[in-house]
């Protein structure tokens, strides 16, 4: 859980970190992105998702979701994972989530004040719901006094960089849909668990069972926005309007259809975030030996989670910015982006040795 | 938790049980306070709040709980507690509060509803909140992603009928204050909470620097009505449009200021929860030593917890109405209120021994 | 439109007035009532409407309404409206209503709050919409930018004391049901209508295609509690989460209950509102000749509004409590009740001839 | 108001109209942001507003608006309104407003869900409110039963493309500001206000009293994006968190803020403000003596409203997208943009003409 707050501000704001470890969102944006925003920029085109590239976009989802498939481009991820919920719950229903969620944790409340529901969280050990611990919320069914269990929501990759295998999801959705519950998945980093499985969109998400999912692309190489995809057709009903009311609605949405379109072309989302697993397991194979140092989950996507002392990383965000994942444990995060290079992690690991030797003395 | 539901519509509905240890709210009203309803059923009066009897409460809750306190008659318990938090918090800030507490789990989610804002809860080992749990919640002030902790909500006397003393109530009062939090207390009972603890209301509320109250009187023999104090006068500035907006100001007023002024005159308050404290003393000395049972919490209040056979419980149930609390425990939950008899105690205390003596066999 | 404010507060509060025009919520309790909550204090009674009583409930309801009668009781007029709008519209949708309605006007945003939709309001010549009024609003269908209309909410009687009769409400609710909406009807004096009209309930209602009916009964001698009556079956499938989440269920239901079965015992509802009514049409015959004084409605209901010189109702305010219900056009409002006199009106008109005769010199 | 619905997406997807008068939205994205953008696209930034580029912003708006204003960049029109509002009324406040103002009528009820306050919206014959027509609204201060006037919004330019000269909204300011209310600007086209007035942002904005200004760029050449700009420093307390929570933060920040940095620079933001006025005033020059067409409203921004036969305006629509402004008056909107050309007039007008003449014959 982030316990990492306003400092950071007074910490960095002279010094502006140029490169390092902390976030797939301090990357800029694929050179195709930018070239595909350009294209876009040709004569008039009609407004709120009516042009030609956003009437586009349906088809080319539903080529990697499947026919039923419905997508609907918000401008970020809390806009994407709170109309997710929005469509397959009301306020008096209930979300299960992992403890570690963003919606539960990063996202300030957003769900409670736009849905107006209840998350009930759980503790894992590793990010993952399974259906045992599921199992734990879902009570009350019926009792008026209760939040009525509706939804789950898995992140995938999840938020400490591991991943569900497709049995794993599909062990949920069915333990879900057994009791008239919906399935969202955060797929802030889809592309980098599709990659890390060797599976494609379509068999993580509709080919699972999953109702509802946030796709996500900005931390993969685009420049903003992200794809609410409705996969259960009962969920699109109203989603137009609400998306609306919930300043979700894009005026000039070419520029958001354009950005899809051009993740798609030639696998840019594939080059994008084998790109950054395998800096990521680079970057893990350099530290996991180190003195002090503890790995703390697998590395599986794109994130490195780990446990050293606290005078080191400290000073090593002297540097580099990084989030302290859990300062009372001293577990910190270090994320590999799209471009990430070789030269960031001798530079960073170099550095990172110097400290860890200095702590050693 | 309350892990129990709807099935009890179809098990009860045909066989109302009269008598039992299922709630205090299935007791009825005191006649002192039918008395007082029917005292102010004469002529006509202002509504809402303007009437003498409404306007004379304010005096006698300041009688009670200091010069500074501004009462609010409401509705109902979730009323009170979600118009408390309401005065206290807005969307993007968080709650803290036992994983137990009544506003976490009882209320259908009405915070999250009403208020849009976060709670943050922290399993506990008997309902109390102690600094150290609540200091496992209190990080990430001024990072803009996470709900900002503005209010620690505690009960008095706790969901497991268990009592914080004064001197733990100042300790978490000073932790909130010294973080520009506030504390909100759950006092649905908090007439059985002072006579347990032999303090009054002001030592228990304002005199330990709790800033709101929700003062609760059905559970102890009124009718229907709780209280909003506000102890902290910055928190009352817009809270009567806001009971109003949130359908909590009630028209001919004078109906429920009548009750509490019945409640507080030659004490009724006092001697009620007297009975029901001592019938719960009564029915733990006549159950305690029994076989298979064991009594989980302190019996401070009205409220005895024990774990028994599924078997016993469930036949005991077919009998007596009562709340399995923790049914993967096999624990149940049973009440004393104001009118709880010494011949309830015996004819329940016998059924349950035969059911035990029975499974003996 | 109620232009009144909080200086009524600092006005009377030395000086209660014990008897007048002020509104029907100034009267007391029918003794009936009284006698029926004592009559419901026996012995212990499951809580939250699972008692004896609070079922009985159904079945009495469904003999006045119709066998698809859904009847949830509530606390007050507020809880009841906003709930009702809530079990028919979302966020994203919209009611059309008169702008004099008590949702509009006299909820301090209860429904945009709760329910986080739009009310679409009709100026109208007497409170009453017409089908006409309500085209005005019909458009925007499929609109995404547009709240989408879906409910219109009439007022029987109005608050300007005019009636619907039976064709006028089945043309607002022909039009509605040919586009998909429903209707709901603010029946706060349901009783008085039905005794002006010579109609029953079930005319009124459901025989008149009703959807959802607020129907009151503080305004005619009961204590407090309203009852939200579903009539579309369709509506009730969330309600009991919902009103519970919404802070509108009763612990100790069987006190609300009580008041409902005495009220249509006997037939005091159409007692009290027949006495109401008929005290109006006396004050009217006994005001509407004299100088300076124009009766502004018909008045078929309990309500009379009359538009007097600025100094004449000023006057009159010193000694009776009543609301200027449109200041700038010198419009006040007087409310009968079900324990109005003759005496009442002997003395109010007195003294308002006194004060008219002065004027006119 | 806007009464048109879904049946565009039937009409045009198959057609789309490449150039015309639709709106302002449909133009793409002036080259210098496209330049812009692609600047910022170099190695790594601090996310969520922290980078340089955002940092800069600060300054940058200072130097426009004052040195207490204080900017946040959001991504839509309908998030900068909603959240303007948000810093200045909760939700037992209302907000009034011209009846044809976007808040009111085009963001589907967004205030409603997100603040959940009241509208009270006023008709008026140009857009424009009054002090006059405001007082109409100003009642009920200290009622609990009435939302209290908290907001006075009004748009500059308005959505019938006139405006207010400084001393009419200095006029406004002065009557809120003696209520202790806030006035809103949504200045989405505020920069053709700024050309038409000749006055620069700090003129019409701060120098005039105003306290929370929606400043928006995407209808004059930006790809996305707004700003919310406090004038006011008492509202920016909580923003942050409440920007964050309303899903409104976006992650590669830098990519909002280049836009406005490109629109500053250079004044890019007068040179297409002025050329769009410039093309309206030019299409009203062309179609104002025309058969059978009356303008509606007089020209001083980018917009022509013009009344004219339905099957004329019909007719038209086959060819050109364009919105009925309200069908039952037959009027229609036309809207130039920052890349509208005297070509684009040519053909629009020469197309009226041949339809005019036809509809005379």
């Amino acid at each position: 859980m982030l316990k990492w707050g306003i400092n950071i501000i007074n910490r960095y704001q002279t010094d502006f970190m140029k490169r390092g470890f902390g976030s797939d969102n301090h990357a800029g944006v694929s050179p195709e992105v930018l070239e595909a925003l350009a294209a876009a920029n040709l004569e008039h085109a009609l407004a709120y998702g009516e042009d030609e590239q956003s009437v586009a976009l349906t088809a080319l989802f539903k080529s990697h979701f499947g026919e039923k498939a419905e997508v609907f481009p918000v401008f970020n991820g809390t806009g994407a994972n709170t109309l997710c919920i929005d469509s397959m719950a009301r306020s008096h229903e209930a979300v299960i989530c992992a403890d570690t969620a963003h919606i539960n944790v990063d996202e300030c409340g957003s769900i409670q004040r736009v849905v107006g529901c209840r998350l009930l969280n759980v503790p894992t050990p590793d990010g993952k719901l399974t259906p045992e611990l599921i199992r734990t919320q879902m009570h009350g069914f019926g009792f008026q006094h209760h939040s009525q269990p509706k939804v789950i929501s898995i992140t995938q990759p999840t938020e400490l960089g591991t991943l569900y295998t497709l049995d794993e999801i599909k062990a949920i959705v069915d333990l879900a849909h057994s009791h008239q519950m919906y399935v969202h998945m955060d797929g802030a980093r889809l592309a980098n668990a599709a990659v890390a499985l060797q599976k494609n969109f379509y068999e993580m998400t509709t080919g699972s069972g999953i109702d509802a999912l946030s796709f996500g692309g900005t931390k993969n190489g685009l420049m903003m926005g992200e794809a609410v995809v409705l996969l259960n057709p009962a969920l699109s009903k109203n989603f137009l309007y609400r998306r609306k009311q919930a300043m979700q609605l894009c005026s000039k949405m070419r520029f958001l259809s354009a950005q899809f379109t051009a993740y798609f072309q030639q696998e840019l989302w594939r080059r994008n975030a084998e790109h950054a697993n395998r800096m990521a397991q680079q970057l893990y194979q350099t530290v996991k030996g180190l003195p002090h140092l503890k790995v703390m989950y697998p590395v599986q996507a794109n994130a490195v989670f780990v446990q050293l002392p606290r005078e080191v990383w400290k000073a090593l965000q002297e540097r580099y910015f990084f989030y302290e994942w859990d300062e009372s444990q001293d577990i910190v995060r270090w994320m590999c982006a799209f471009d990430t290079t070789m030269e960031d992690i001798r530079d960073f690991s170099d550095t990172l040795l110097t400290l860890l030797n200095q702590y050693q003395k």
